[in-house]
């Protein structure tokens, strides 16, 4: 019995993964550069060590510190540089190589204040939209670009982009339309900087994508756990699923067809998918068959939706005979629909088949 | 500046929000027990203090040791007990006067493990359909009554409403008829139950509400801090939401009328808002005048959006002008949707005008 919900992870399935993505980003010619926000954990970040991966991105200062801590010597917060951080990115240089995004021209001044070698990447927004000096504006990239060259302390890193626009993608045609436009705003990127390195984000793109020419680095982070929104873009199968969330079960009420779980908005978070423009789901239960359920009654031979959350409780759509057949007592096992968000809400994992604790950031 | 997004909670506001609700439950004869899921905190807990309230209600066992461990001594766990908590609950019994809530009669047998002195209330559904036992299932409410009486440790405690439904009202009038409908709802149950403690949450209905007849006890959670989902409610003016998110500002782009803050889902959750069915929006940047806007460009006259979020990036709607006075290096104040998923972010507060930093539980 679970006294609460707790994240597993299947150590098996995020080194498969990790190997897979390893070896495509090998066979493309790409160096990995794997984004750790997803896990945010320092053992799952050392089975990257297998396959020779020492550089790594992150999306905060504290964890850039984090991993400094755990022994990583390449990291890039792969976000817009903070100006308030400027003497923390000082410190933060004197012990590893630490590359920061530009992504607005009024965060040049701020470099002022960097007394340390760093070095510097442009965020690029190819559509995204998100933050990124866009491609169109040659003259502000060109602009930019000198003005870090005459920085003694900077080093000037290439472009960044983050395809952020494929999550929102109908599926696998789609990102590939995506990936496929990006790359031609790249190419025109590369005739004009030769030499430039161009470090490309999202999961989607990188698990899916068979034509990355241009791209120097991959930075993709969600496939080492991937979950229900990847699975529904077409960007994973069921079994590359590496995390689950179990849950208490705390009521069952046949009548109206639902189960409760203790597994909430503080667990899942209140990321949702909506197929076809239906009703939210915030993760699914998975069936009796599945690898992850282990302790699920035999009669749950279909997946289950979460329908609602609140701060604690999850709402579970079942069948009247589900429903008389899950009680207080059991547990569930759940596949979020984001799982950067639901493990951004843990202090550690549970090990799938071990049952051992697998310490990660805290908040 | 900034350095990463932070809470920030004014405590004037907070006890003044205090203030005015113990006020309430003391003039229509209620009792207090105020939620201490949306605060998680021991100091802000200990401002209850100024108005005798002894007694608490929280939504998890690490809560409820979290208040145990900081001297309250009457705790309600409200939430399913969960069975596999049950030794868990024998030693917090050893402590406090512990109350659980039954939910589901398939719980009962879980009881046989408990061998301290508990009270549990039978939490009811009016309506909400979260958990609970329907209100029109009067045969099943006497059994279970009659079973809790039965044994040995256990003391009946009256029955539970949560009136979340409010939380989904239109506004003002749509809240009070939830809260009428389920004061008929009560007195029925008192007229079976005579001297059965009622105990009644929600903050719409306790912030609203003009008549409480029946209720004995009083258990809302969100006024401590309101927020814009209360706002939008009709249940808090602007001038008592209590807590906001202090956000560097990371870019800003004046032609697609956009700034960008550190401030995504994992400080603001993704709680959104879409008032008469409009785009989501999961914040407000408040204006230059208002309390919490000390540091805002005077010309920020208007209230902004934030109409996406991702991890760790907030995106704000904003006019070219305001895009173009905003810049990375200043913050911006944002209120939440939702205060209770904000405050669950974060490990302390920020005291709004001492600046000091105020603990709070952490995961």
């Amino acid at each position: 019995m679970t006294e609460s919900p707790e994240l597993y992870i299947n150590e098996e399935v995020v080194r498969r993964n990790i190997e897979k993505m390893s070896r495509k980003a090998l066979h493309y010619g790409m160096q990995l550069r794997p984004h750790f926000k997803t896990h945010q954990c320092a053992e799952v970040a050392s089975w990257f060590g297998d396959h020779h991966i020492s550089r790594c991105a992150v999306s905060s200062l504290k964890m850039a510190w984090y991993f400094a801590r755990h022994g990583w010597k390449d990291i890039l917060i792969a976000f817009p540089l903070i100006p308030a951080q400027a003497e923390e990115y000082n410190r933060l240089a004197q012990q590893v190589s630490l590359t920061l995004f530009l992504s607005d021209p009024n965060s040049l001044r701020f470099f002022s204040m960097i007394r340390q070698p760093v070095k510097v990447m442009v965020e690029i927004d190819t559509g995204h939209h998100r933050t990124g000096i866009g491609v169109w504006e040659e003259e502000k990239i060109w602009q930019v670009v000198q003005h870090l060259q005459q920085n003694q302390f900077i080093e000037f890193g290439g472009f960044a982009v983050h395809a952020g626009e494929t999550y929102h993608c109908s599926g696998e045609s789609a990102v590939g339309e995506a990936l496929a436009r990006n790359l031609q705003h790249i190419k025109k990127l590369k005739a004009r900087y030769p030499g430039a390195c161009v470090s490309y984000g999202d999961t989607p793109s990188l698990s899916l994508g068979a034509d990355f020419e241009g791209i120097d680095e991959a930075r993709p982070g969600n496939f080492v756990f991937y979950d229900l929104m990847q699975l529904n873009l077409g960007a994973c199968d069921p079994e590359e699923i590496a995390l689950h969330l179990l849950c208490p079960v705390v009521a069952s009420y046949p009548q109206r067809k639902q189960v409760v779980i203790h597994g909430g908005a503080v667990h899942l978070s209140k990321e949702y998918l909506s197929i076809n423009g239906g009703e939210p789901v915030y993760g699914h239960v998975v069936a009796a068959n599945h690898a992850y359920a282990e302790n699920m009654p035999a009669g749950i031979k279909e997946t289950m939706e979460v329908i609602a959350l609140s701060q604690e409780h999850g709402i579970i759509r079942a069948t009247h005979g589900q429903a008389q057949q899950i009680l207080p007592g059991q547990s569930l096992p759940v596949i979020p629909v984001h799982s950067c968000l639901a493990a951004s809400q843990f202090n550690y994992y549970r090990e799938m088949k071990t049952r051992r604790i697998i310490p990660k950031m805290s908040l």
